[in-house]
């Protein structure tokens, strides 16, 4: 999987790379992770990205010409999607990630500051996609969520040791709870059917935890 | 604004705070943040901070002593709070990241891999914030999410230049499009409203304009 990512700042994209998991899935060669800097792309001399919205307000605007100049470069090969972070966008969830993982490229807008001239929206078109009903400094960090969000799935990421079958949103519920060492812990206890090694009843206490957290927690994913 | 941290990966929050609006407010001292690794609360010599779950299963799970042990390390001020991000956690809205401004230190916890012992729930009893209903490699990248939405709110974080009044979501509404220079741009013009300097009617267009795209894009948002 190809990831290209457009943002004015790409260390933010490389800096996560160099850690954990996602390291590991570059040096595999499971993704690969692209940037391009629409700065790069200026005309003028002082490498302009933005400037004041028509009509006033607050805020800064990024121009169309460098981000449409920068998206344009960008090779783009069969099954590709480009995908703009956007609070406005469609709200990321298992079943976008599962829909995304199928792709061999995303292309990923990220704005920073105000957000997008409209034109890069009427000419890119690409798909908008929102993390959460809350405002960032920039798209970069649903960007990193995306990529992350998406590397799970795909095959070689995750070894047994951090398998994804049994995630909260896996079959619509809530993780179970887990326990490790020590069966003891501030007076704190392992529950006894976990260390009985029946795994019949494990199962079944596993899934009535998932139904009552979900139903504690979040009551709306289960309808 | 004080941000204390815990995670096994220290510079995947640190090297966040190297850049752009963030970088400043740490530096002008609106925001401060330290980070704390359960590694360095191991009491044997592997510095382990993770085993097999009890019940089998695939994943490793995070041990309650070098977590609480690290937790119980941080100095807490007054006006704080502890937030575990999980997938299991409330979803993080714009109402929620304005209460969390409100503190004046927000410790987050962040698991990786499989998650917590749930025994470190029950002897911190955070308060569980989701960022969305998908699952990630760690909280780190939520917990970043969380402290730049936070920030963002804090006063002196936003110049006048990246004003937060006219967010997505600032009063239930998506943002208006935004245009700027030039005025045409391949063959896509800024709509002439915007051009008459008539603050009445372009502040009634923008108006008709989040109230088009939510009801558009999110509908249920105007529930």
């Amino acid at each position: 999987m190809r990831f290209d990512v457009l943002t004015l700042f790409p260390e933010m994209i490389e800096s996560h790379f160099a850690f954990s998991i996602m390291k590991r899935a570059v040096e595999s060669g499971i993704i690969k992770v692209n940037t391009i800097n629409p700065r790069d792309f200026t005309l003028d001399k002082h490498r302009k990205v933005d400037d004041t919205p028509y009509g006033g307000g607050a805020g800064m605007v990024l121009m169309p010409q460098p981000y449409v100049d920068a998206y344009e470069s960008i090779e783009k090969i069969e099954n590709s999607i480009t995908v703009m972070l956007s609070p406005q966008g469609e709200p990321l969830c298992e079943k976008v990630v599962k829909e995304l993982a199928d792709f061999e490229q995303i292309i990923c807008l990220c704005g920073h500051y105000e957000g997008f001239d409209e034109r890069i929206r009427e000419i890119i078109k690409p798909k908008e996609i929102s993390i959460g009903d809350f405002v960032l400094t920039g798209g970069e960090l649903p960007a990193l969520c995306l990529i992350d969000a998406v590397s799970r799935k795909l095959e070689g990421t995750l070894g047994k040791i951090e398998s994804a079958q049994d995630d909260s949103f896996s079959d619509g519920l809530l993780e179970y709870p887990q326990y490790t060492k020590p069966r003891e812990y501030r007076g704190f206890k392992v529950p006894e059917v976990l260390l009985n090694g029946n795994h019949k009843e494990i199962n079944e206490f596993r899934q009535q935890q998932r139904i009552l957290r979900t139903k504690l927690k979040r009551p709306d994913l289960l309808k």
